[in-house]
């Protein structure tokens, strides 16, 4: 089959890769109806995180094409969708709804769903299916859901946004765009933007945004401050990860208030202090997507959020190299790639 | 009046200090029954933090003397505890039960309430009168109230101690025990003291602790982790405030889990990454004692509770400098100073 390898920073390939095959009984082969590339990607394509002859990809859809003898919840033929974490769904982590934290959790890097089909460990776990084969118009919402669409909906539902709350996003990518829609879901009463992209600030105010704040940093938390009376936001939004970001996150949040984090880079340093004053809730971590699939997989089919608009290039996996490039040449916020 | 001035790190001194007067109308002068010291006095005594001819101290109980004309809530006479940060406890934040972030927030530092009376801003929102005159014994219970006790406990709530729940404590003094007492009237199932030394072992353990853990560290995580299957307590509080206790902290705290945090020095520094995939919740903040301080009284008038054996010196105020010695070296864990 066809996967895409990045061999180093900058260099990634589309190649023939070994079919997967089962290994555990708790395994299935899915074939991989759309796939995508994530903002994470570009963390090696960068070279801010390491890479050598690397596999590909974790966010995924597609059609059961094989299981393993002990799988029960999913069955040859089903249109699934899953995290990109893999879980067992029975521990006692998972069972507090902590499923990227399961004793048994398997990082779906490691599998590489860029790539024509993939072995999904944990498949009854982790596999959620749809309610019958979907459109084909569904499938790129039914692909965010997988990631960006699960991480934002977390990051907000960490972040406690809902009714009568003043909710501030920092960051206007793909899963900050996907808090927004999470938060007007959740019931927000405003939901503030940190934007200065005019495309994505439209975006933005599309899936729910009601202000955009283009300063950064200690400017931008004063803006924050001077929407919401003084206090800050009872509601912050993480989805950038760098020290800047995530320090403007903390200074807009309101004593007692919630910020959701979904992502830092390797050279985030939290002051102790700065953090300890603040005196704010904090929840972050790689999202567990596993926990709000079923919601979120029906929200889709009765066609109540559209997080498929996220995806603005759409090509097919043998271009992927030009999708890594238009992202982090930012003329795509993410990428699509059809199979 | 008499009153403790920290001259320079190490240098303590009781001195003449002017008397307090009524500056707003929301002020009360106490007449103080006992003060103490705090562990973060030490900080400035040992050079860590600045301190230059500084009034000192931030605990009180005592008697109203007088009121500003805007003082409804106490009396002259009544017996009154308050919390170590002055608030109005009716703005947003105050309602929201994060007091020691009012939007009219006064430390109590700023007071210096190891003398013999101190001004209290905002009196209304700050002191919470007892319902009669205390018998001298329950005097130390209700000092412990105003911060020891009232932090600890935020601690045990920040970190969602209660039924069920397995909750570690990182640190075994002053807050720390009371962290164990907040931990069992909430109901948690197994409490682990992570302790060294012997006596404060003994108080641990007479104030709940089920286990007592004495390694510190990824080895003290480690420990944890075996005493939990594997995955960590529910519940972890930090009441030491290092780099390495703070990180231990995060360490034993179960993916999914809630950590509660009432102190970090100014070195520590969260590396994000660690942070991010630990999968935590964190709460932490100068505790907002007056969310908790009519509970805490009422527990202690109805004898359900003995904070008051966190003090293990009791000093008059004359011989505040040996008490600052006496913690200083480890020989208190915490001192009462009479008046």
């Amino acid at each position: 089959m066809r996967g895409v390898v990045m061999h180093k920073a900058g260099d990634v390939r589309v190649e023939e890769r070994e079919d997967p095959k089962i290994i555990e009984p708790t395994d299935a082969i899915i074939r991989l109806s759309a796939t995508c590339i994530c903002g994470s990607d570009l963390w090696p394509y960068r070279g801010i995180e390491p890479v050598d002859h690397t596999i590909m990809g974790h966010e995924y859809v597609g059609v059961v094409e094989e299981v393993g003898d002990d799988v029960k919840n999913v069955k040859v033929g089903d249109f699934v969708v899953g995290s990109f974490v893999m879980s067992d769904n029975t521990c006692e982590i998972c069972r507090d709804g902590f499923q990227s934290k399961c004793v048994h959790a398997v990082f779906a890097t490691t599998v590489g769903t860029q790539a024509e089909k993939a072995r999904i460990p944990l498949a009854d776990g982790t596999l959620v299916a749809t309610p019958g084969q979907p459109d084909p118009e569904l499938i790129p919402a039914l692909l965010a859901a997988s990631d960006v669409l699960g991480t934002g909906w977390f990051a907000a539902d960490a972040a406690q946004a809902g009714r009568g709350k003043t909710v501030a996003v920092v960051g206007d990518g793909a899963v900050g765009l996907m808090a927004i829609l999470a938060a007007k879901e959740l019931g927000a009463e405003r939901i503030i933007a940190m934007s200065r992209h005019p495309e994505r600030q439209k975006l933005a105010r599309y899936y729910g945004a009601t202000d955009i704040v283009e300063e950064r940093g200690e400017e931008g938390v004063a803006k924050i401050k001077e929407l919401t009376g003084g206090l800050g936001a009872h509601s912050v939004v993480e989805a950038v990860g760098t020290q800047e970001s995530f320090m403007q996150a903390v200074g807009a949040t309101r004593g007692g208030g919630h910020l959701g984090y979904v992502g830092v880079n390797y050279d985030v340093k939290i002051p102790g202090i700065e953090l300890f004053f603040a005196g704010i809730h904090t929840l972050g971590g790689p999202a567990p997507v596993r926990r709000f699939l079923p919601d979120l997989i029906q929200l889709i089919w009765d066609r109540k959020i559209d997080p498929g608009k996220v995806f603005d290039l759409t090509l097919p996996l043998d271009q992927a190299p030009e999708g890594y490039k238009a992202m982090d040449e930012r003329r795509a916020t993410k990428v699509l790639l059809t199979l």
